[in-house]
């Protein structure tokens, strides 16, 4: 893949591969939008638990984040209505179209974590 | 996989892909890398040329993802102490290790593209 951009019809090739993974990025990108999917993954959950799982989220970014994933169909929002009110997240028929890239970067971030293991460094 | 947080073991799975695909952002995260990193595969390539092919990124903030890249192993920088001196910057083995990671999401961008193009909605 890292050759896909080389020889004919390269220009294209590469401006096709950068506007699909810009795409994606500007979607999905950022420090917490995959993350917060991940934390969904497990059913119904509510913002406070969402926040502790994913230390070190602020609630306004939390909150941002999660009416942005609303907005683009990765997150459904439900507000019970008894007493307490309860609101609830959960991922979306949607969200799973979404499995490959977190297969993919997973892996990735574990055997990266690896390499530098081995290295002697630390990850982060 | 939406649903490998639930269940037996669930917090210590979901805590671990949340781990990975920390780690992964950590590294390959924000607006940039990613492309940059498309972008050298293109062989050997000069600062300007990167400019204009990332449309957007600032003088400033491509050297310093370029830094970045060259820290974590992604990018070979060389210096042709020729006249005039000239500096190329290209991909290293390493970044061939990102090769699912960068299919999946321009799999997933085209798609997601393509998915709000049916929807009569733009992607950016």
């Amino acid at each position: 893949m890292v050759n896909d951009c080389n020889g004919e019809h390269s220009a294209t090739a590469c401006s096709a591969r950068l506007r699909n993974v810009g795409d994606a990025l500007y979607v999905i990108g950022g420090k917490w939008k995959l993350r917060i999917i991940i934390a969904l993954s497990d059913g119904h959950m509510r913002f406070n638990e969402l926040q502790r799982i994913l230390d070190g989220i602020s609630a306004k970014v939390l909150s941002n984040e999660l009416k942005d994933l609303e907005i683009n169909g990765f997150v459904k929002r439900s507000v019970n209505t008894g007493t307490p009110v309860v609101v609830t997240y959960e991922p979306t028929g949607y969200t799973s179209s979404l499995k490959e890239v977190l297969q993919a970067l997973g892996n990735w971030g574990e055997q990266h974590r690896e390499k530098l293991r081995m290295e002697g460094r630390q990850a982060s």
